[in-house]
């Protein structure tokens, strides 16, 4: 099955990949890498979920948060590729969780992120990570991932 | 043009590639990557722009940092290199602004450094951002930049 | 004399390599790089530095958290490879410090991993490092340390 199936499948679809929000690319490639741009919880050019986990949101919305901006990541990597031929692996995400002072479980909001890699990307979605937490992201984003991925070369 | 001839015609010079803060190397190199340490807005071995954007330091003072810091990280890759020859592109630029809370524009300050690189490098400029909002940064300084590029192997 | 042996000359061991903390891996690789998750001071599987370095900890126990944190790395580094001989070099060092309002020294906090780096790994040992200073980390970790270092490829 392919990972649009299996998008589709899941009840998801491709974004259009959001515009870089200054002087900069979405992607850069070089020597079997790509560098993605930090994507937001955007949908529709707007920001679908501000604030804190913790606070304002709860774990679930901070899940769901983080789902979208790797929705958003599969998009760049689609538009950048034209089309996941050439993706090769996710190879690191690291994944900043905007959070209310004294909760410690980032890494729970972030498995919505590494979740749906996990389910669309197969054997391409194997992972290191990192997380961190932060009082404010942003654009007031809840969750910002960065993702670096390998590619087969031209 | 050469890098060097748009920076002078842009009034600005390398400076000298600051010393590394603790026990580590400036730049590390492997597989066509450079790494570089992370740069802040130091001139003559003193922090320039300290404190928060939003606070002690308005929006163009903070692209001002971030624009100094990214001088350094020309200052450090012209020194590892030897020049500017080898350099590729700029892959990845990861910035980080000391902020205010509520201050969410981190990726109008981070354009002091993209515009830099874009007018000074052209075609080895276009990379991949990150932004990050942080109450405080190492040494007080008002933004960190850490930049990934691209180099032709030996 | 071998990796293993200065360790053990130093008094240290490897520790068995901590299980990812979500649904990633503890290492990837790709391309003659190798990219590790964010390690945190956990021995045995407990947390042993947390808090915040210039409040609940001083600058020589978040030294200490930062070494174990480097321990962890390298068993993580050992285990994916099988050994070091595949090791080229550590990278890329960025290290996350939860510091009081006001602390601004976390490169001192840093060198605990990068000396016992240089002292172990000898001449694989040379980083480029980048520092954070944050108010709090996951699992209310002192310090996080994540590391990119080169491999010879297979």
């Amino acid at each position: 099955m392919s990972i649009e199936s299996r998008l589709k499948a899941l009840g998801f679809s491709l974004p259009p990949a959001p515009q870089p929000l200054g002087r900069y690319a979405a992607v850069a490639e070089a020597h079997g890498l790509l560098f993605i741009s930090g994507q937001l919880p955007l949908r529709d050019g707007k920001m679908a979920f501000s604030g804190r986990v913790g606070e304002e949101l709860s774990v679930t919305q901070g899940r769901q948060a983080a789902e979208l901006a790797a929705l958003n990541v599969l998009a760049q990597i689609h538009r950048h590729l034209g089309g996941f031929d050439r993706l090769e692996k996710i190879l690191r995400v690291e994944g900043a969780v905007a959070s209310a002072d004294g909760f410690f479980n980032q890494p729970a909001v972030l498995d919505g992120a590494s979740e749906l890699f996990a389910e669309v990307l197969a054997d391409k979605a194997g992972h290191a990570r990192s997380a961190s937490s932060e009082r404010q992201l942003p654009a007031n984003a809840a969750v910002a991932l960065v993702v670096t991925a390998s590619v087969r070369p031209h």
